[in-house]
């Protein structure tokens, strides 16, 4: 309790350790969050993604300098892989945002993308609320998006910054389409360099070609590692706050979010009934086996188990 | 019945109409894999994957060409990311294929990474099913495999050979490490061009790094392209068939994904009966609401859900 009261008074230490009870202990994470549930809600939530190499780093690194001129207090998940030989999330973003980790009016914390009981995008929604619960005026989930479990975690944003960049090559291209809806802002990086005038215009011409937007996104051209345009962003990022706010939007946004975080919950505990119910008896192997050897098929066993569980 | 009796015989029409019904209607599909799952478990099931630009359509294309000089028949489902822009899988794959696709011993199918009822896993799944029973000797699953979700559907395969190509950058490689793990094989691609070595080098520098492998994945490289060294990739895929077969390690990794199947089934159908429960009576939203308001915490409504289905 004495650790949950120097959190929500702003302590970075204490926030540091329920992280990890976050992270590490199922059953203590639980109580913690049911305990501060209640002081979360206040943050803005800015997820930052976009596909590797486009500099997200360091454009979250700028960002955070710009926001802390008005002294607002930042809170930052850095969502990285996690490699199976090392174990651990990669040091180079821990050592380039150093200086940050030092302001007191930040913090920094980077989170691998296994090990973690209930996954990751749990881990990292508990995460947030710590943060928010603490005090933080803006928390930014900064994860590399390319596949549908890194989308899945930007999605619990109030506003999510698509970080495009310039050169990446006809694949890319692709990928980027289908993250291109969770977009709420897009950032073309490295504007510097060849070809990020024809990137923005692309991304500009697929905004305009498609129908069922009630917000066109606006596109925004930095170049991070010289800090150019980062306030033209901010702009962006508080406009679209500010257009959630006018029409309703931040509510329904959270409340949509809410209801998948309760479902995704009760589902997460039916997964452990469903093994507890089948691993017991070795009813699960048995079943394995015959579906191996033909004798049935998995949709016929499956409504047994379900006739079973209800 | 007449539809499966001519796919049994190998009728690539069939065939084809048989993956539309498994990718848009749930129930005929559920009866369908009920009636040709004893027809299954025959072919060798290969999974491509690698980073955006690793070349991988270029190398399933020579792969198959190369299976074909032996007369197998082969299957190939090329999982495409999806524009929510246009909403169908990429044109281009299917363009490259053309030639092969003419081919009678050849079957080869696009599928997005949306829009299926169940998932891409499952509709992936299913359709490999269909061509395991219409006889294919090799069922190719080639994925753009970056994030969770590419990597799920590949690991259904008996081989996973994961692309690798020189130049992607330091990002890229933290991507690797991810997905390493998942590797029966490793391919450099593009092995003319500079610092093909040093990729392969520092592949052979994980691999020989970790400890926990019973068998240690060989390193390839080829020139897809130039059709370079596909030889030599084919005889790593057979090597490693035959390790599994050799060790009982066919029979343990596929009843590991038919246990996995049956309970990714299990939490399907009941996934469905949380949202029945709850939406039914609206109490959903009100259940929402109160989240929204920190009246209660989400932690405590999933248990109030959970006795409830119980």
């Amino acid at each position: 309790m004495e650790l949950i009261n120097k959190m929500l008074d702003g302590d970075k230490r204490a926030c540091a350790r329920l992280i990890s009870i976050v992270e590490n202990d199922e059953k203590e994470s639980e109580k913690l969050i049911k305990t501060i549930y209640k002081h979360t809600g206040k943050a803005h939530i800015i997820g930052i993604t976009g596909p590797p190499g486009a500099g997200k780093s360091t454009l979250t690194d700028k960002y955070v300098k710009l926001l802390r001129k008005s002294d607002y207090k930042v809170g930052v998940i850095a969502v990285d892989p996690t490699s199976p030989y090392t174990g651990g999330a990669i040091l180079g973003d821990r050592i380039r945002m150093n200086d940050l980790a030092l302001d007191p009016g930040v913090f920094i914390r980077s989170m691998g993308t296994r090990g973690y009981l209930g996954g990751l995008a749990k881990a990292t929604r508990n995460a947030v609320k710590i943060l928010d619960a603490s005090g933080c005026d803006y928390i930014i989930i900064e994860t590399v998006g390319v596949g549908q479990s890194e989308v899945d975690i930007v999605k619990a944003a109030d506003t999510v910054v698509l970080v495009m960049v310039p050169g990446l090559g006809d694949d890319i291209q692709s990928i980027k389409a289908g993250i291109m809806e969770i977009g709420d802002l897009f950032v073309v990086n490295k504007s510097d360099i060849f070809g990020a005038q024809r990137t923005a215009t692309e991304i500009n011409m697929m905004l305009d070609m498609s129908q069922d937007m009630d917000r066109r996104p606006p596109v925004v051209m930095v170049t991070a590692n010289q800090n150019k345009n980062i306030e033209q962003m901010e702009q962006e990022i508080q406009k679209h706050y500010q257009y959630l706010v006018d029409n309703g939007l931040l509510e329904e946004r959270r409340k949509k979010n809410i209801k998948r975080e309760l479902l995704e919950l009760v589902e997460e505990e039916l997964k452990k009934l469903v093994i507890r119910e089948t691993e017991n008896n070795g009813e699960l192997d048995s079943m394995t086996e015959s579906l191996f050897n033909k004798e049935t098929d998995p949709f016929t066993l499956r409504d047994v188990l379900l006739s079973r569980i209800k």
